[in-house]
């Protein structure tokens, strides 16, 4: 028994080390296997490094997945949409099934798309993959929701920017700081790809991003802008939308007399009219969304958030039914179809007498017995209140689109007035018979998304995405008065307005809003007992100080006694020495190990926040000490500054 | 005898007492006439001050006037031009007198240019009316100087800005602090009223005013730019050039299929074409720049500014003279109509065949027997160097649209030679049969001159300048590559080498050109004896300082001893101490009477010069205090900073 047992275990043995043996071979293939991976990353690293910075080649990349991931959007939504009116025209006749068919598909994709972004994650209200398939289902809901894609495309190109940063920094081997790089690339790529308008995407970086712009930024933001643009229109000519690389709502406005001079004055008008309505849609926003916050019957209705989305946009598509209202207000069309027949260059009045144009064009404006002109008006006044009630709906959606149609709706009605009342009759001697409603409705657009973000590349995105530049004056024209009318009076803007509605610890929405904010000093806001070292530290206080704080810069003070800041040091100098002690078992000073470095930038406890707050993203730092008369008084850390912006929500918005 | 003198002197009296009566009476009258202007002013600063803040009429008044000036500018330069035209036309037979019109007629506006600016101010090389009238006569020199309007357009704008706004602060009675507000707006209303681009006048003020944009510019530099470009094409239409508002070379490009998506990979080697001719033509200018202060023969020739630039025109019209080599480069032509015939949409090639439209389009490229291509080419060549060498000249001139024109042929040679062979074969299994060279031109033009002066503005100008948007994108590709081969390896841009040059205190030029220096520490710049005054100071400690120092803001420390900073001290406030002193004739201290205010932001010695710079720009600080462990250790002014600039021009430049 002795002998088998010895057996068994010689087997065991044997066992044993031919697994071990197996697993060692199995682990030095690995080793081998991940060395070959290493070695092939470092060739294609260098292969690529020859060219240009490996950061080239991430701009790159992001630009063209986003313009990938727009593109495979825009072109499934239109299949699902397809889908739907196919469903309805072979349901003609049964007016229930229609119905049916009309309210119930919207609606059930909304619940879909609030429960995606639900239950999920359902902190950041739909972030990734699931912000992605949520945007699709609230899209493929139709005009009936009438929202758009642009806002969280830019959410989902900043996350998957912030993603690439870090892949890249893998494959060159090093560990950078955080900087803010990708991000202001990956808000003009957003924009860029959603419409292949780089221009324009780089001017909203620029004007959304912060009080200062850094220079530094402006080339890789046109670089990656122009990268998605291009992928995002070569795609479209693939596909075979397109002959060719061309602009998404091409116009045919004529360039031999694009407007009379004195138009100018009647687009000043729409740009302040625009500027007015403007200001009374952020009203009614800025209210609707206090009013979700405070009202206990809302908040009780919000707790099921896909049942609340279901209930209001069957409600919304009941209203958008065609044989009931929605006969009156195009419903028919999709947003993008609404846009297009929106720019038309030609006149609808004169068009109206024209029976075969008639029916290929403004069919589904006129299908009630309802004049054209008031039937633009009736859709103007109910989509602006359903928008209002849109927005309390939890779905990743964008609400620039929507603003920039009721914009174009807009510019319609004053360009059909204009050019009905002036192609009648003689105006300052002339006889205006050359005037475009469709550029008032290019210019009501930009005018008023200009008004509502209070941001200007809107004029430069209706530019870019007409592919028409004879018309730019006057669009800018009207949108810099709607912007001038907009801001003044230091309201917030549309994106402040949500930003501080979702707490967002972002300190100039919160100054825009509250000015009083930007008295605050430095002072007011530092945490009483500060984490300090002095000079002659031993192991013991820097191993406290390790283990009790996170902070990556560690202030240095003389002595206790007097709190002369002589410097910083980094906690990796503080490790590094706790192990030197541990190691030789001396009882060793800080300084004579660690390299105390110079603190090149001092805030003083007077200072106010905005100015550290500005200070801190121009010049990218972590850390700011406080200090008065040479004594420490505190550090002021990033994420010490975002806790101080939601600390001031509290106090000033509830 | 006494009676006389005492009627007299009675009389003296009367007429005494007459005279002052009269000069009081004047007074009195002098003084209500102030109180009814200022009284006036006030009305009318109310009046406008209701629809908006006064700072928007100086930003409009910026505008408009700077419209008015370049669309006169452009007026009247046409006039010179044709009037040599005529006179050159009127000699034909006499081959002499002819030679003696083309070669003199530029010559002398030239070395009137020069003498203007040399004699009226040197120190400049032109500023306000010598640099308006001496850009006139450089322009009406014609396309012999081969020079443009952009640069010395921007100089007149920010000089007339700074005018405005000590103007406007005065009518609103308030004493403020130099801003760079009115500066920023300045370089876009420069660029804007120039070609009536607004757009592309921002995104230039954007790239060019420094590391950091504030956004605070933002609206203002749209607004301006927008006044600016709506006034100057309404000049063109109410002078009768244009029927309407319209873009300056409107071209006629199909926009149905602008391009192939494969003509992509043309325009892309087109953009690193330039690229690499601007790197070219970068080198060749720093060189001359460098020669004509080195080289002695040179420098001896500038001491005659206006007879050297004479010279120099001369022998450039004697190359250009139409019976010379000009009959090979259409020296015919002014750069305007250079321009128009290069972005033609039509192709040269196949147009040389169709002998009607032959004669009416390129007549003056094909005044000889060298095929067309040909003559592009040498025209390329010669106007190079010539260019280079005119960039010798002490003249007022934008070197901006030559650049523009070079890229432009260079573009046009490409395109042409592409069409003529894509036209007649077969590629990539298509028959390429709408290829327009025009286009191709337009994106030379922009890639040139944006690899040139390392902006993308060039790109958006090409498409305002034109109107057309439908090539935006290939052009910005063009632009983006011509721009990434020129910035590679840190070399300076045609801005930077004349900022060096010119030994102009610009410190992110001096860094572009040497690296080394934004790592010198701001220890090194500070001067060892500072000025400051302890807290105790007494009146006579304060009279030394405010005699020895100009300074605005005086450190103040605890003690003379202990040197720790407490605070700094307005001039102001010490003056008024010393005025307090001498009135009550009191022994005080200096800080029982002033407020020592807080400062809000310190250096340390070891932080860079880099940092330095960007903190007082971005925070618009006049003076910053230096200070170690507390201690003041020196203050850095702006004037400072500048002069430290100056110091390393020495240093590295020479």
């Amino acid at each position: 028994m002795q002998r088998t047992v010895k057996v068994e275990g010689s087997k065991a043995k044997q066992g044993a080390y031919d697994d071990m043996h197996a697993r060692h071979v199995t682990r030095l293939q690995i080793k081998l296997d991940n060395l070959l991976f290493a070695d092939f990353l470092l060739k294609l690293q260098r292969c690529l490094g020859a060219v240009c910075g490996m950061q080239w080649y991430a701009y790159a990349t992001l630009g063209i997945t986003m313009a990938l991931l727009s593109f495979l959007m825009d072109f499934s939504v239109a299949k699902m949409l397809g889908a739907q009116q196919w469903l309805y025209g072979q349901l003609e006749g049964n007016f229930l099934l229609q119905f049916l068919c009309w309210t119930l598909y919207p609606a059930c994709l909304c619940a879909l798309a609030a429960t995606f972004c639900q239950s999920i994650c359902p902190f950041s209200t739909g972030s990734g993959i699931p912000e992605f398939l949520g945007l699709f289902c609230t899209l493929a809901a139709g005009s009936t929701v009438f929202l758009g894609k642009v806002g969280p495309f830019v959410h989902l190109s900043t996350m998957f920017a912030a993603y690439l940063d870090n892949m890249f920094s893998l494959l060159q081997g090093i560990k950078k700081e955080k900087t803010s790089d990708m991000l202001v690339v990956a808000a003009a790529v957003g924009v860029a790809s959603c419409f292949g308008a780089p221009v324009s995407g780089v001017l909203f970086s620029v004007e959304v991003m912060g009080s200062h712009y850094s220079l530094r930024h402006y080339f890789p933001c046109f670089f990656s802008a122009a990268c998605g643009a291009l992928t995002f229109r070569f795609f479209s000519v693939w596909s075979g939308d397109m002959e060719t690389v061309q602009a998404l709502f091409k116009t045919n406005f004529p360039s031999a007399l694009p407007f009379y001079p004195l138009e100018i004055v009647l687009f000043a008008f729409l740009g302040l009219l625009c500027g007015a309505v403007g200001c009374c849609y952020l009203f009614c926003h800025r209210w609707i969304l206090q009013f979700t916050k405070t009202n206990p019957l809302f908040i009780r209705m919000q707790t099921e958030k896909g049942l609340y989305s279901a209930g209001v946009v069957f409600f919304l598509a009941c209203l958008t039914f065609p044989p009931s209202t929605g006969q009156y207000m195009a419903s028919e069309y999709t947003t993008k179809e609404l846009l297009t027949s929106l720019l038309d260059c030609r006149q609808w009045s004169s068009l109206s007498h024209n029976a075969s144009v008639h029916q290929e064009l403004s069919l589904k404006w006129n299908t009630s017995e309802m004049p054209l002109l008031l039937s633009l008006a009736f859709f103007l006044l109910m989509k602006i209140w359903m928008l209002v009630l849109a927005c309390t709906l939890p779905l990743p959606a964008g609400y620039f689109m929507p603003m920039f149609v009721l914009g174009a709706a807009g510019g319609r009605l004053l360009g059909e007035g204009v050019a009905h009342v002036f192609s009648t009759g003689v105006v300052f001697g002339h006889h205006w018979d050359s005037v475009y409603p469709g550029v008032y409705a290019l210019a009501g657009a930009a005018a008023l998304s200009g008004a509502v973000t209070h941001t200007l590349s809107p004029a430069l995105l209706a530019v870019e995405l007409t592919g028409q530049f004879s018309h730019a004056v006057p669009i800018l024209l009207a949108t810099l008065l709607a912007n001038g009318l907009a801001r003044s009076g230091n309201r917030p803007s549309f994106y402040d307005a949500i930003s501080i509605n979702k707490k967002l610890p972002h300190l100039p929405s919160l100054v825009k809003a509250y000015p009083q904010i930007s008295l605050t000093t430095v002072a007011h806001i530092l945490e009483k007992d500060s984490v300090q070292l002095q000079k002659a530290a031993g192991p013991e206080e820097v191993r406290h100080i390790v283990v009790a704080s996170v902070q990556l810069q560690i202030p240095v003070v003389d002595s206790e006694d007097s709190q002369i800041l002589v410097g910083f040091v980094q906690r990796s100098e503080l490790l590094k020495f706790l192990h030197h002690c541990k190691t030789q078992n001396l009882q060793q000073q800080m300084d004579d190990v660690c390299c105390i470095q110079p603190v090149s930038s001092l805030l003083s406890p007077s200072s106010t926040v905005d100015m550290a707050y500005s200070m801190m993203s121009v010049l990218e730092l972590q850390t700011l000490f406080v200090a008065d008369k040479g004594k420490l008084v505190g550090c002021l850390t990033w994420s010490k500054v975002m806790n101080v912006c939601k600390i001031f929500m509290h106090i000033f918005v509830l």
